[in-house]
């Protein structure tokens, strides 16, 4: 190792992510656009606050411009509106909010998320950092989860030809323990994600194949022909990890 | 008009800034990288909070992640230590803090920045949108001027090449009124900005150049050969409003 790797460049990320793009457009996906901001509600809607809430950053305005002293202080913020995107994928589903799928359908989305990280390790682990999604809606898991597989496949094999090896492992993500609530999701998430670890000691997880079988359909609406909750998934890969495992791999040469 | 614009796509905004980024090169900019997330401590030094605190996004983490109510409420969020970037030129003078330019040095920023607007206007007036900046800093203000007077120029062709036709104005910027130190900044900045003004009736501004005279080198220790404070000046693109005045031109042949 030659010291942390310089900030990936806005070109460098651009040409990791054509290729992770055309990988979705090859598979029929809809391109969705992803602002950093997204509404307070959406995330509630989700789920999301009671699962992270320790990675979460809510987006908030000052109360009274005129104050003079605290201004910035939470004492001095407006109830938040918003918050930073966790995920690129909590854009895609109020697009669906209160509609029925009736065959399997195929987003992609390319996002600056934000998380509230402890650490940061440069190219690795950021707080601001971009991720390309798969999102894969469809009246039944199984459709959907044959979907995903075939994404990571094809995802597995574009690695590879960048020279970037690794293999898919169970994930353990650090969710927030405490609520009963949270721990009931938390086991369902556990059990259903699965990451592609890369680098030396395949110490990061260059992208994940998260399946949320009905619960974000659930929460957001989403009925299957039948009047039940659709099934969803989703492939994520972080850009920045991809510029820095591409780098590692040239490195190897 | 046939109803709001849609929201820019990531192709068109992209063009627009290809272009815009070759202007910024021809004059010899240094690329500079410009993350959503900005230190609160950089906008307090740069004197951000004081005059536009209306506009002002401030990021919190949770304070408790186990609090049973009001999880994402002020009560419950920490002393933000960031905040979102109003402008992307914020992003420049942390670099250069505490050194000596000798020479006219010429920065260009491409960031998605974000304002806390009363209103949104589809394509015009966003809470998040994004900006091309080229940021001019030297040892003396006459230098500075002339550098931001030929970029300005140069803008001024290319929109006209792209059909976009409009004005320089003085600038009319929304201040927040009350303070007394904000509002000696405010007549400071009132004199020095120009505008672009673009569209039916020159409704927004597609451009600003801002004369900021000693008063950003001062706050952060950027100085002269002499010892005394340089001078500095930008010259920023809204890149939303350029994909906007485009389309709105093409309509018009």
């Amino acid at each position: 190792m030659s010291g942390p790797p310089p900030p990936a460049r806005a070109a460098d990320l651009e040409s990791a992510d054509r290729r992770l793009r055309k990988l979705a457009e090859a598979a029929g996906a809809e391109e969705v656009p992803a602002p950093a901001l997204i509404p307070r509600a959406t995330l509630e809607r989700a789920g999301y606050p009671e699962a992270f809430p320790h990675l979460l950053f809510a987006v908030a305005a000052v109360a009274d411009p005129a104050a003079e002293e605290g201004l910035l202080e939470p004492g001095n913020l407006a109830s938040p509106g918003w918050c930073l995107s966790p995920a690129a994928c909590y854009h895609v589903y109020p697009r669906l909010a209160g509609e029925s799928v009736h065959r399997p359908r195929v987003f992609t989305v390319r996002g600056r998320c934000f998380r509230n990280e402890a650490g940061e390790v440069p190219g690795v682990r950021l707080r601001e950092f971009e991720m390309r999604e798969v999102v894969v809606l469809g009246p039944g898991e199984v459709e959907v989860e044959r979907l995903l597989a075939g994404l990571a496949r094809r995802l597995t094999s574009l690695a590879a030809r960048a020279g970037i090896t690794g293999g898919w492992e169970p994930a353990e993500d650090p969710f927030f323990l405490p609520r009963s609530a949270a721990k009931a999701l938390m086991q369902q998430l556990l059990e259903t994600k699965q990451e592609l670890r890369v680098g030396a000691g395949e110490r990061y997880a260059l992208a994940s194949v998260n399946h949320h079988g009905t619960h974000l359909c659930e929460r957001f609406g989403i009925t299957a022909p039948g009047g039940g909750p659709a099934a969803s998934g989703c492939l994520a890969i972080g850009l920045e990890r991809w510029v820095t495992a591409a780098r590692e791999a040239e490195e190897r040469r």
